[in-house]
């Protein structure tokens, strides 16, 4: 491609809602526009990204046996009500009627979708196991779209979806999507972890979310200092640390704490630490009302609480249902004596100390409480995870980093196969739910992921495998046409290696021609300057400071040598 | 990809509402699976074709020095607001709301969004010119989806907007794409024709539709049987005779013609023949009331009419607007005192013959009429041409075929330029509005037409370049190690050799297996048998009728033969 015809408006100056590193470069090197909040189009050189990302996908997809289809983005309304999802994305999700007022969804994801295709396909053990994905656009009407391609309304998802007669056969499937995810995460050289995530209450162990580090990500993952445990917040066990309650301790005492409802409040007022004090959160869970007693340092997993109910809905009760709880207006809860279905007890709470409650009643608390003495209750783990904790593998100190999630695959089992009667015929003649799994890829946010760690404040530092083009040939002098000459025939060369290559054919200063090579990120750039007379070029890589003048014939093996190492393929066409 | 794994859904019975060819052969082979009306999901070998299809677009497009971009699906309403086209699309359009009842339409084509991010990007003619495309998915809620994916709902659209400086630049990107488009449905293997098409009141010439040869075609296309003449319908002219009238006929003369008021009865009740009879049609054009007068056998083109006035909207006028204009109940409408803002007489009826005419009188019409003697209007060409005409370039008589629009290139002038303010600064700092040109083809439409055209009653024929794939190789006793062995080298070399093999490996009987390579219309069929232990496989063609045996050495060769006679290029992996 001629850089004098290639359609790359870069931008000097980025729109001020581009707040972080990849919405800024994508904006700025001509990668993509807005069209609308979270709705962007793509232009030349991010499509050409966007596309070598997926063929990455396609193959590492298709080396495990998964198969490409692709469905419609238009999903009518009786599927998602026969799985009994029409309800659950609330208003995420982009409703859609016809001339006729039928009622559809852009489809936010396709478990019922592919379901419905295996079920009119598949009768019988014989016709499995079957591993299908698409690499599709899904809609979502995120609240709060943010952060460019990160969280975007419309986006480019590969989800794929397995079929099994049995849960070995899951098992097997899974590892397999397990490994082709490490392998596409690492060709596009981030730095990313697979770390276990929650998979609700029946779920099992089969989640694994895989993880980009980075600040600016908007997931919390804990990592053990020492052993290979890592883990989404919301997953990650607290452990019990079977201290014995010291029960000649002081005795309970009521304190009278006018207008004292925070924590904070409280701690300054008893002249204690927070962590000295336990709270009581009170919510709604489906249809029961739960009192969960956490640390007062401590925040609360709601996650963990859903799960112990196997409960699809949590939420915090609101102060009607508070003061109905306790008799006191909210910010005076304690597990003594509250009216509720269940009283939840964090292990540290229960744990061989006294701790400051909530009195039930308006303007008291309790001094020197004690699980089973003072209070009784379900012991558990319901609290959120924290820097230094154990690690429930090994027990040592965990970390706790930002990361962002670009890839899932989970266990479904037979939730699907059940509410869309997909069933097959097995081996003895019974029919039985088909066994499913779900494996989900963000392309555009691995995009932007592979962007966040890879740039400088000059631009890109694309990898290999991702970069539009691979190779760009700046001649220096566009009057001199012997430099010139030398540069097309280097261009030509390259590109008949099969070389995505690009000329910076336009009169402009070398400086500008500079800027604007490390501003898109090719990864090698061959300069061809003064020495071209005499058969040397300047041969620079974009993630090295330095370049070093070598000879013309030089600039192919050092590529090919760069290609090797980056067990990168090139592919020319074969003489027939 | 060995088929024991392909997921290919074949079917005995397909639906009823599949009425035509390549809608029955896409479910029978297990291309694609209906999700609603209108809105189809692709299986595996329907998306490996599909995919083939866009590559020959792609490199057809790339090769014309066109770029590829990807647009949203998501259309603000305001940029259709911004070029008057928000309300033009009626029901078709799918409108979409968002959250915060934002006003969205799912795009039913993408003019306003190009040219919007053209004009944030170009401010000189130093940019200019620009050829930008997308192969996207388009939604278009049609009143009467059918013929499966032929008239979908939801449809894969190749759409190219040219952006120049000069009106000669946009000649020449034109006729750049005219050839683009030759290539793409020659290398498809169609059987097909550029024909002129309508380019509205304003759009001079530049209007080529590309129309595969079909009875099943929905549109109509004029050829002349001499020359090169081809034409949409709606576009072909229909010349003047210059017949010099002769006024010394007979006389007027009025008749009760009681109930009489198709053109049948009158030709019945008169005895003429319907060409003797002039029918006065009235049409509301824009604002204005339009009387046009044709033969009594000819049809009326609408589309000449509403150009003759560079009008938008053409409607026949209700029964109470010709009630007003005859003073007559309809059925006896005629040009002689009719009260409309213009009469428009058509060339046949103002040439030399007397012409029965209603009499704008309930219950009679007038006999013996002549233009300029008896009624007056504007004389020109406003009738539908008819087979056996003359062709307006050569003369001789021209046919009437049906046809399937796969592609139309446009010139669509600066009408979105001007609307949406995308102007460049020319050569002499001033300011114009942008010249643009817009061209797509209907992606998944012309696969199905290849299918129309390459298929027999076993199933598709696929031309080499749009196969899932190219070979398949079918070894016939699967519990003969020794056949099974020598299958798996033949598809392991042609594999190697870069070509899309396939290789039957299901415990079938050999005839199911020809059955479904029939059907899945695989170009190469290698039949390992009886004789493979002599070294001799059978080969055969899908297009031909007989197979033969050969060497299996030979097998390489004569497909790499195949290749290069249809020009086919193969991809290997380069030696680093």
């Amino acid at each position: 491609m001629r850089l004098s015809n290639l359609f790359m408006p870069t931008l000097r100056e980025v729109p001020a809602e581009a707040e972080i590193l990849s919405h800024k470069l994508m904006l700025r090197a001509g990668l993509m526009r807005k069209q609308a909040s979270g709705v962007y189009n793509y232009l030349p050189l991010g499509l050409k990204a966007l596309n070598k990302l997926e063929n990455i996908i396609r193959e590492e997809m298709n080396k495990e046996g998964a198969q490409e289809i692709l469905c419609s983005a238009l999903i009518p309304s009786e599927l998602l009500k026969e799985s009994g999802r029409w309800g659950v994305f609330g208003p995420e999700m982009f409703k859609q009627y016809d001339r006729h007022n039928r009622e559809f969804c852009l489809g936010p994801t396709h478990e019922e979708v592919f379901t419905d295709i295996v079920r009119s396909a598949v009768k019988s053990y014989k016709n499995l196991p079957l591993n299908l994905y698409q690499i599709q656009t899904k809609y979502r009407d995120e609240r709060r779209p943010r952060f460019g391609v990160m969280r975007s309304r419309e986006f480019v998802m590969k989800d794929a979806y397995s079929f099994d007669s049995s849960w070995e056969g899951l098992d097997t499937v899974f590892n397999k999507m397990h490994s082709a995810y490490c392998n596409v995460f690492s060709r596009c050289n981030l730095d990313y972890a697979p770390v276990e995530a929650d998979s609700g209450a029946m779920g099992g162990s089969g989640s694994v979310e895989f993880m980009v580090k980075s600040e600016i990500g908007e997931d919390e993952i804990v990592f053990c200092t020492k052993c290979s445990y890592g883990a989404n917040i919301e997953k990650a066990q607290t452990l019990p640390t079977n201290v014995i309650a010291d029960v000649s301790v002081r005795e309970v005492e009521k304190v009278y704490t006018p207008g004292i409802k925070t924590i904070e409040e409280l701690a300054k007022y008893l002249y204690k630490k927070p962590s000295e004090l336990a709270k009581t959160l009170l919510y709604k869970v489906d249809d029961k009302v739960v009192a969960v007693v956490i640390r007062g340092d401590r925040e609360l997993n709601e996650v963990k609480v859903a799960n112990h109910f196997v409960a699809t809905e949590i939420e915090m009760l609101d102060a009607e249902g508070v003061r109905e709880a306790t008799g006191a207006e909210p910010g005076f809860a304690g597990p003594m004596g509250i009216k509720a279905d269940a009283v939840l007890i964090d292990y540290e709470v229960a744990e061989g100390e006294v701790f400051s409650i909530g009195a039930n009643e308006t303007d008291y608390h309790i001094m020197n409480t004690m699980y089973k003495r003072d209070f009784d209750g379900i012991v558990g783990d319901f609290r959120k995870i924290a820097e230094g904790d154990k690690c429930p593998v090994c027990g040592e100190a965990v970390t706790i980093k930002r990361g962002i999630e670009v890839g899932h695959i989970f266990k479904l089992g037979t939730k699907y196969s059940e509410a869309l009667n997909a069933n097959f015929i097995d081996e003895n003649g019974k029919e039985n739910p088909i066994i499913m799994g779900c494996y989900g890829i963000g392309v555009n946010r691995t995009m932007a992921a592979v962007i966040e760690q890879h740039s400088d404040d000059k631009g890109i530092i694309w990898p290999l495998e991702l970069a539009p083009f691979e190779a760009i040939v700046v001649p220096v002098v566009m009057k001199d046409e012997a430099q010139v000459k030398i540069a097309e025939d280097i261009y030509n060369n390259l590109k008949s290696m099969g070389i995505d290559a690009l000329i910076d054919d336009r009169k402009e200063r070398a400086g500008v021609k500079f800027n604007d090579a490390d501003l898109i990120g090719i990864p090698f750039r061959i300069t061809v300057g003064k020495k071209a007379s005499e058969g040397i070029v300047e041969f620079k890589l974009r993630e090295e400071e330095e370049a070093r003048d070598i000879l013309i014939e030089d600039v192919y093996t050092e590529i090919v040598k760069a290609f090797k190492e980056k067990g990168k393929v090139l592919y020319s066409k074969t003489e027939l």
